[in-house]
């Protein structure tokens, strides 16, 4: 078992050529492994296709990939592993050689601390003041260019939150800089409708589920600021409630409570317990 | 002298947890080396320290940049020398850790071959069948996230082009996929006016030229349907003319070789005569 591995073989260094450092010419998946077993597997292998799709890379086998990401995350423990696809090195510039192969890198992290306590207690949320552009031909894939959520990271920072709901330049809900967004409206559990951000496996997962009622629906800052509650997902941290939004307070109350008992008893998360 | 350095030092990779690598947080300059002298060197700085205040990145000092480009450029002829600078290795996943220093990554390679010959005869321009996302907060900033122009370049290899007229999503042409664009539409030089793109540095030069007349204004598809002339514009390659547009013939003219006559005698490229 080696922590990192990048086409199969133990290494922490990649070429400057790579064309995921030049122009973030990459895809990745980062993935919950408990006892070596990644519950959300199909799906996030899914996105990782689809995204190859996309950007007209080969994906690897998904037994080799799959037994990588296993090796990384070893048998004994949870762990996060992060799953990159580059497009090698090669190319002229911005144009890629069309039968380079791609580079996968395999990287293992320590579970995270204090999980437990976030999905217990909830979130500090802030609004960010970070816009995404919005009408992205890369909306839905998870790649490698994410300063837009740097910048969000910071911005979060600076604010003093924990997480913070992201709006595109026509001020139309879109995620968290980390992590999907369920806002319950009206009584009714909503997720953002939206041209860009990330397609989370989390969120496809608890909508896919038969006792869930969730909607896609353009969420504005009116709508949000009527929002009673609201919950960040991410295949990962799981669900997380928010306490508060901008200071104002937030209810943490059943439809949460129900989607986190649903969680913990399907995808298999004992360390969080 | 060697032809890549890392933060000073002969180097090739960098470790997989590098941020540049992970989420493209990083900025870059690509730089036109004449016997050891960048002619716009004080332009390519300038952007990079601007975009460092954006992204909240301490540069390095200007000296120990040019110094180390100079070394990887050399001194004998033409070079095209990258320098990178990523947020180094470092903060939990977007969060960045404020304390880290950046990287310095600079790299030569050797001038491109065919720019006399595409100056002289022009390229093959056609339109990007990929928008790019508009409202970024990135906007002219030079930054590692180009997935977009890659995207581009496939579809621009794809139809045959040389280069590509790239429009955002809502139908206002922004530049070509590494370079800016210049058009003469009714007798007149307009550049693309738009939220998105990278503010150019061999365009500024152009435009602060007291013998030059262009004007920045909105371009539709309509108006680049009515462009007499095509000029792409990029620090390294100079100024191209555009011969044809998705198969209309474009003039070549005497703008075009007006500009690159002054673009010869002031920015001395010599290798291109």
């Amino acid at each position: 078992m080696s922590s990192s591995l990048i086409d199969g073989q133990p290494g922490a260094s990649v070429p400057i050529d790579d064309r995921g450092l030049l122009y973030g010419d990459h895809l990745f998946e980062t993935i919950a492994f408990h006892q070596g077993q990644a519950p959300l597997w199909n799906r996030h292998w899914r996105r990782l296709v689809h995204g190859c799709g996309i950007l007209g890379m080969d994906p690897p086998s998904e037994q080799i990939a799959l037994t990588e990401c296993q090796s990384a995350a070893g048998s004994s423990d949870s762990r996060v592993v992060r799953i990159t696809l580059t497009r090698g090195s090669g190319g002229k510039a911005y144009w890629p050689d069309p039968d380079q192969p791609v580079r996968r890198i395999v990287q293992a992290r320590r579970w995270p601390d204090g999980l437990a306590a976030a999905r217990k207690d909830g979130l500090n949320l802030v609004t960010s003041r970070v816009r995404l552009a919005s009408g992205s031909v890369l909306a839905g894939l998870k790649h490698g260019n994410r300063l837009e959520q740097v910048l969000a990271a910071r911005d979060c920072a600076e604010q003093g939150g924990d997480e913070a709901l992201l709006y595109d330049n026509l001020d139309r809900l879109v995620e968290a800089i980390a992590s999907n967004l369920l806002l319950v409206i009206d009584q009714q559990c909503v997720t953002p409708l939206a041209d860009s951000g990330v397609a989370g496996v989390g969120l496809e997962w608890l909508m896919d589920q038969a006792e869930t009622d969730i909607v896609a629906a353009a969420i504005s800052h009116r709508d949000a600021a009527r929002a009673s509650a609201v919950m960040v997902i991410n295949s990962v941290t799981g669900i997380r409630p928010g306490r508060s939004l901008d200071g104002r307070p937030l209810d943490i109350g059943e439809p949460c409570r129900f989607m986190q008992q649903l969680w913990t008893r399907r995808l298999n998360s004992p360390c969080d317990s």
